[in-house]
Order: structure tokens, then C-alpha cells, then sequence
């Protein structure tokens, strides 16, 4: 548990018994649950509001405690049992999107799940592009406010859904990329995306929310998840275990597909991960009328391989806006059946682009299509993940056949076609039952982290066992990834 | 050692050696020391610096950690080798009179040692005036910052006189009465003085300097000496520790005359502590005419028995302006002896004051004198000290001739003439060599508690073994302190 709640009866003192106020209290602590009193910090604040606090309450009182480097800190005194309302909020800071849950600390259950854009995108779409803003005077400060303030708004908005106050809200467990570590810490990344590719922190520990700037109660334990280096963060990491192919015996392949692409290859005697943004996002950003999938968003697509008919179904039931990343996997493998489009992507009848959507039945009244430019950035997408994972198992002397579990992470993975995605490439070509979607890993990574002990001290051991592939440097990745931007050829049996 | 600095000499990291910044500190700092990373907390502050002060200092630095709760806080990470320079700051809280040092944490030595007056004294002279100040709108914080202002004074003159930069002080540690201790850290010191007398705390722990508003290194850590109860505080247990009676097997007495006075009897078996504030302050406060021992104050009495005249010594040696503490002990000694009072103080002749300095030598060009009122104040807080002994050796059934070593502690008791204390009946009539002036010995504990573990933990050990003796509901404490406002009779052998 990131954070405790313990109800005390204290006795009332009188002249044969006058320790003092906090005193009493840490002594009632240790006998309840055995936290020694020198290892609980008590901010001054608490402190200074205790002796009232004890009175009002007729000395039976409800102890908060946070962990904190190397102890415990006393994050609050309420009057009463308050034991029955204990919650922790799990963050998943995405480049393009945030998800926020509310996690109920007694049952370790989510009682409420929210997401929102990450107003970072402003900046920048992409990381790279916000990397090289933070360099600018007052950069950093901005990126770290936007992103702070991306995640009060998710937090607030899964806090209400849950019924919760937020000041209910005494943990909070962070995953994110290592550069969205970065933004959200204000840590400088200058180091982060040159050679040798440094950051300044993989393992960040635990924060106050106060200093993080978060909008919980202020001695909130905030804990972000570790991370094995600039490119693999803590996001990724959590993959891994709640994959739970760090315990398996036989080979996995792990691929979390966002706005940057992660792959961690390995089992339990060893783990090799890689990472890259060789491509647009896939996430809604990979095709020009691409979006999140929200309400509006054509989810599914169908095209009959004889009549070129296409069906789609739209998020929410209204006009379609958009594509999000499911129907757009949906669209190419449609094509590619149909023969629409060939191995290289390229249309056959020399059209320009393949419409899904009409424009008499879209909300903006013009075609939504996919573009000639639009399969070539899914073929960039798809050929990084392939040369990724080719060049990760060259270097440990696997075959690409040898992989024996697939897991797909990511918000992206979550809505997808198992089936389009093997027959566009993104996925290998595995039994149904071998390729497991995890859905958002990192905000399963987080709840974990906030229930508990054991499974922060499993993502710490996971960091450590991982070694780093890093492909800007490897000269093997260029020329596959060049050579695998092609779809794999149509076995007319599917 | 509350703060420590070592020297590291990272690698710098490279492709195949890519630890992140703050990772790769810790490494070595568990290397270099032990300290395991878990245990270090790291300010936000300090992370954002990191990778430009690692990459500017070449990748070496010197580290400064602090004591926290249960572990350590990573303090500071300057360029180079910077463990020659590192300090603490001692300081004694005094009710009327702050005293500061500043302590080499290598050596264990003091460089500079200051005094300055507490500014709260503008508020009320006595604690119990300042106490119910406190319950006024904004009095709390208004004598809290007064206090932090005086200690910031005193340690910047100590500072300045020994060449450190406040900034390079890592750790300090306060000796002082309760109330102070309250007043300090802002706590709300009602119940403090009502019965059962609760302090919001007796051991308060570890603070960093910016949250108590020490102008030293922000993150220096504040370790504030344990006390006892709410009038037997930190300063008195570290007389306690300092006299090293707490280990002895004969018993003894200490006893600290300030503004208030704190009493100890005891041995290595057990110790029983008493406080009162039963007459105004012995250090310069207890005649019209005190002044604390600064320049231009009558340090020294003699008066001959015969004659009657007086010969004294300035401090300074510039015009006399009025009588510290020690002047006035040595005059009533001189006055008793010489027969111009009588043991219940009563001026003999009938006059009303006793001139020490004629006008034509004072500064002011007025008469220092000792009036009536003068004795009869004196007695009073001899008279408290005598009724306070007599009470807890009723309480644990010893006779006075059964104490076997006297300790005399506070600033009061460093320029005191150890005869004439005795001749007051101020001090017990011990051999000489059993009379032992420990100084101002919260400071000293406090310097032990900078550069020791050892001492804090004994520190603790102390609290927890002294029993509270509560004076003021004690019935037999009010007729014997009534009973002992007398001097003792006059052996004319002396």
C-alpha cells in the first residue's frame, strides 16, 4: 500500500500520563501496525494542526501514513473512522493521451476510469518536437504545467465520476514514458534524446503531490514507475509485468503501440527491449482524418472482398467524424484482402484514395477516406515494430517462429481486430489464443503499484533484469526497416 | 552525523553505460557509503539540477545527504571536492538569550559561537506571558517569527565570525524548553500549560531548514533535541546527557537556572525532573538593574566584611551599566557574610538598596544598587530551586546529604562564583570538586547531536527513562518553597 489508513482510539491524557500529542499518536501507530516512530516523518503542517484535531475528535482519529523514502510520512489526521473511505488515483500519462482511474484502496478495485487529451499536444505532436521546445527559454515549465494540469483535469473528472473528493485521494501511481516523466518532474531532457541518450532519472521514487503540483490531497505519496532508460520508460515496464512474461518460460514478444512504440522480447531468464518513434501515431494520428476513439469515431470497418462494399460502425451511434486506429488496421486489411491495395500498399487501379465513409453520411459532409499517404505512414508504423523485433531477436540468435506469446499493450491495442491486425503484419502470426491484448498496461501497472509493496519491488527488479537495445545506433535496424514496409502477402485462405 | 558529504568520482556514461543521472549518484553513493538508493529521498529541486551539475562538474561531485525520517535526503551535489567545508549549526533556544555555534562537522569542533537576545521578550518576558500572547489572533505566528528571526541573527553573526557561507550549513540542531520548541516550529502551545500540561510534542523529530525558515541551506536537516514533557525540554535533557549523571551510580543533581529553572536528580538507575518558572529570571532579569553578561556589565562582587567596600569588575572594561548574574550572586554572598543582610534577606540597618556602582562611576550616572525587592526576588528563585530538591528527594525518600555530585548548567551558571553560589544557598554545600559548571549544556548537546548518532539515540534513551515530577499539583511543593525563601546561616569560618 502506497498509502495506510489506520482508526485509532488514543488515550485521553491526565497528570499520570502526559506524552505529548504526536507523541501519542506515532506510539499508537506502532502498536497497531508496528511502524517504528522514528521512521515517520510529520510534516510541520500536520503537526501543527494535531493537538486540535485530537481534542475535536475525542482522541479517536484516523491516521493517514504515505510511504516515503526509506519510511513512512503521516500525511493526515481526520477525526472519527475514516477507514472506510481510502482512495488512490493510477495515472497513465500518454504523449497523446492521459487515463486516470480512481482505485478503491480497500478493495485495490477501480471505481471510476476517465481519459483526456494531453494539452501538451499544443507544443507538439510528437515528442521529439517537444523535447526540442523544452529547450527554449521557459519551455520546460510550460510543458511540466500543461501536463500537470492535462492530469488534474482527467484526475477531477475520474474523481467525480467516483463520487470522490479529491483530497479523499492519498496515493497516486504515475505511468508514463520517460520523457513524459520528464515533463510531469520538471527534469531537464536535454540529455534524454542525444548520444548517449541520459536521463536524468529512471527511478524516480516517491514525491509529495504537493511538489509534483498535483490536485490530491497535498502529502498524497506520488510514485511514478521505473523506468530502464530515455526510451523504454516506466509505461513500458509496467507492460512487462502485468504481461507477466518476465515469469514465463517461453519467449514473448511485447509491443506497446502509442504515440511511440515500445518492444520488449525476453522470458524468464532474460529481457531485450527497444523502442522508436518511426512513425506518425498510430493512435488516431497515423491517417489524415484519423482521431481518438471517442464518440464519432468509426471503430470497425468491413469491406466485402468481391463488391469492395464497405459497413463501418461509428462510436456512440452518431455521424462519423473520424477514424480512430481500429478501423484504420480494419481498412488496410480489408484493402489487402480485397485486392484493393497490393503488398507495397500501393492501389492497384492507380486511385489516390478509398473511401469509408461518404460524405452524405458524414457529420462533416466530405468523404472520410484512407490516402495512398495514409497506408504509407501505416507501413512505417508497422515496418519499425518489424524491424525492431527482428533485429532484437538477431541479437540474441532467435527466428522470428521461436516467439511463443504475443502481447499487445496500449489504449491502441485495446479496440483493435486481433485477426486485421495479423493480416496487415502489426501483429505476428500466432494462434488467436497466443496474442493476448493487455489494454492499457501502464494504468494496470499503476493501480498495482498503489495496492501494493510487492509488485513496486517487482518493477524495480524488472528494470534492472531489461537490457537496452538501442536502435538509433545499431546498424542492422536502418536496412530493415526500410525492407519491412511492406504488408505481408495475402494468404487467400483467411 | 546529521549530514554527511562525500566525494564521488562518477564514470561518465556512455552507450553501453547508460545509467540515468540520478540513478547512477545513488549507485555510487551506496557504493562509496552504504546508503541504500531506497532510503534517499530526492528533493524535486535538486533532481531538476542534477544533470547539469553532474555534466558541468565533470562527473565529480560532492554529494550532501541529510538525516530524514527512517533514512536519508539527498541535500546538495556541488562540483569537486567540497568535503573540506562542511557545517552544522548548534543553538540554544534560550528563553531570553539565543546562543549559536557553528560547528566544523569534520572536526566535531566549534568555529564561532555568538549569543543574541530572543526578540520575543518584546512580547512578554516570562514563557506564560508569551504562552497566552499566543492565543491571540496571529500570536502564534507572530512570536514564531520573532524566534526564528532572532535564531537567524545569532546564526548569521556566528556564521560571519566563522568565515562560512550560510548556505554551506547542512545541519542544524536546537536545544530548548518546550515552549520554545513550540514557538519554533509554530506548534500550538495551549495545552501545553493547562492541565495535564500536553505538548503537541516532546520529540519532534527532523525537519528541513526551509520549512522551519532557517536561513542555512534549505535543505539542511533540523534535528530538535527530545524533551521530556511540557517543562522539562530538550535543553534539560541534554544537561542530562551531558553531565553524564544518567550513567553514574551516585546520585546527583543538576539543575539549570535560565529564565526558568529545570531540576534533575537521579542516577544510572533511575531520574526524576521538575521545572518551575518560580521567580524571575536569575540571568540578568532578577534585579532592576540586570543585564545580561555583555560589555558593560558588573560580572564580578567583592565587598569587604569589615569596610563595607566595594570592589568590582566591568566586563569590557568600560563604564559599568548594570549587574549580570553572577554580580548579583556575589553580592548577596558579600552583603550576607558581611552582615548587611540577614538570612531572610532583610537589610539589617533598614535601609533600601545597597549601592554596588555610586552614580559617579555608572554610565548612566546613576546608582547600580541592590534594593530589597532585589533579595527578595533572588530568594524567591533560590527558594524554587531548594523547595523543588527537597520535593522529588521527599519523593523518592533520599535525604540531601545522600547527593553526591551537583551540576550546574546555563549560561547563568558559566560566570558564577562557585563559593558564593554555595554561601546563597543557590548551590549545595558540596565539596568543591563535586560542584561541576557544565556551561551552556544544551548547546553542547546540541553540537553531540550534529556530529553523533550515538548522542540522539541517547538522547532519546534519557527521555524515555525520567520520570515527570508536576510541581505545580504537587501539595507539598508550595509550603516548602515557602519555607526555603531564607539564606542559609552564616558560618562565620567561610
Amino acid at each position: 500500500m502506497l498509502s495506510r489508513k489506520i482508526f485509532l482510539k488514543l488515550f485521553a491524557p491526565h497528570l499520570s500520563d502526559n506524552q505529548a500529542d504526536t507523541d501519542r499518536l506515532l506510539a499508537a501507530l506502532h502498536t497497531a501496525r508496528g511502524i517504528v516512530p522514528e521512521d515517520i516523518e510529520v510534516p510541520l503542517l500536520v503537526m501543527r494542526r494535531l493537538p486540535e484535531s485530537l481534542r475535536t475528535a475525542d482522541w479517536r482519529v484516523t491516521a493517514a501514513v504515505g510511504r516515503a523514502a526509506g519510511g513512512w510520512r503521516l500525511q493526515d489526521v481526520e477525526p472519527g473512522d475514516k477507514t472506510k473511505r481510502h482512495f488512490g488515483l493510477a495515472v497513465d500519462a500518454g504523449t497523446t493521451t492521459i487515463a486516470a482511474a480512481v482505485v478503491n484502496l480497500i478493495s485495490g478495485n477501480i471505481v471510476a476510469v476517465t481519459s483526456g487529451e494531453n494539452a501538451q499536444a499544443a507544443v507538439g505532436k510528437d515528442i521529439l518536437t517537444r523535447l526540442q521546445s523544452a529547450e527554449e527559454p521557459g519551455g520546460l515549465e510550460k510543458l511540466r504545467s500543461l501536463l500537470v494540469e492535462s492530469v488534474n483535469r482527467t484526475a477531477a473528472k475520474a474523481a467525480a465520476e467516483a463520487g470522490v473528493n479529491p483530497v479523499e485521494i492519498t496515493a497516486v501511481a504515475v505511468g508514463a514514458n520517460t520523457a513524459m516523466i520528464h515533463f510531469l518532474l520538471g527534469l531537464d531532457p536535454r540529455y534524454l534524446y542525444r548520444e548517449p541518450y541520459i536521463p536524468a532519472v529512471n527511478a524516480p521514487g516517491l514525491f509529495r503531490a504537493t511538489d509534483v503540483g498535483l490536485d490530491v490531497h497535498p502529502e498524497a505519496a506520488v510514485y511514478c514507475m521505473p523506468g530502464v532508460g530515455s526510451y523504454i520508460g516506466g509505461d513500458a515496464v509496467a507492460g512487462i509485468l502485468v504481461s507477466g512474461m518476465h515469469r514465463q518460460n517461453e519467449v514473448a514478444l511485447f509491443v506497446d503501440i502509442g504515440t511511440n512504440m515500445e518492444i520488449v522480447i525476453g522470458n524468464a531468464e532474460w529481457l531485450v527491449a527497444a523502442a522508436g518513434a518511426a512513425g506518425p501515431a498510430l493512435e488516431g494520428g497515423i491517417v489524415k482524418q484519423g482521431m481518438r476513439a471517442v464518440p464519432g469515431a468509426v471503430a470497425r470497418v468491413r469491406i466485402d472482398p468481391l463488391t469492395h462494399r464497405v459497413t463501418y460502425t461509428v462510436i456512440g451511434g452518431e455521424k462519423a467524424r473520424g477514424l480512430c486506429g481500429s478501423a484504420v488496421v480494419d481498412a488496410m486489411a480489408g484493402m489487402l484482402k480485397a485486392g484493393i491495395i497490393d503488398s507495397a500498399g500501393t492501389f492497384r487501379d492507380g486511385r489516390e484514395a478509398f473511401v469509408i465513409v461518404p460524405a452524405g453520411e458524414a457529420a462533416a459532409g466530405t468523404d472520410i477516406a484512407i490516402t495512398q499517404q495514409d497506408i504509407k505512414n501505416f507501413l512505417r508504423s508497422k515496418g519499425a515494430v518489424s524491424a525492431a523485433v527482428e533485429t532484437i531477436l538477431a541479437s540474441v540468435g532467435l527466428l522470428p517462429h521461436e516467439i511463443g506469446w504475443f502481447y499487445a499493450a496500449g489504449a491502441f491495442g485495446e479496440h483493435l481486430d486481433v485477426k486485421a491486425a495479423v493480416a496487415t503484419g502489426l501483429y505476428p502470426d500466432l494462434p488467436r489464443e497466443r496474442i493476448v491484448v493487455l489494454g492499457n498496461s501502464s494504468l494496470e501497472g499503476a493501480r498495482r503499484s498503489l495496492v501494493s509493496e510487492e509488485a513496486r519491488r517487482e518493477l524495480g527488479a524488472i528494470c534492472r533484469r531489461v537490457t537496452y537495445c538501442e536502435l538509433n545506433v545499431n546498424a542492422e535496424f536502418m536496412p530493415r526497416f526500410a525492407g519491412s514496409q511492406f504488408f505481408p502477402i495475402v494468404d487467400p485462405r483467411i
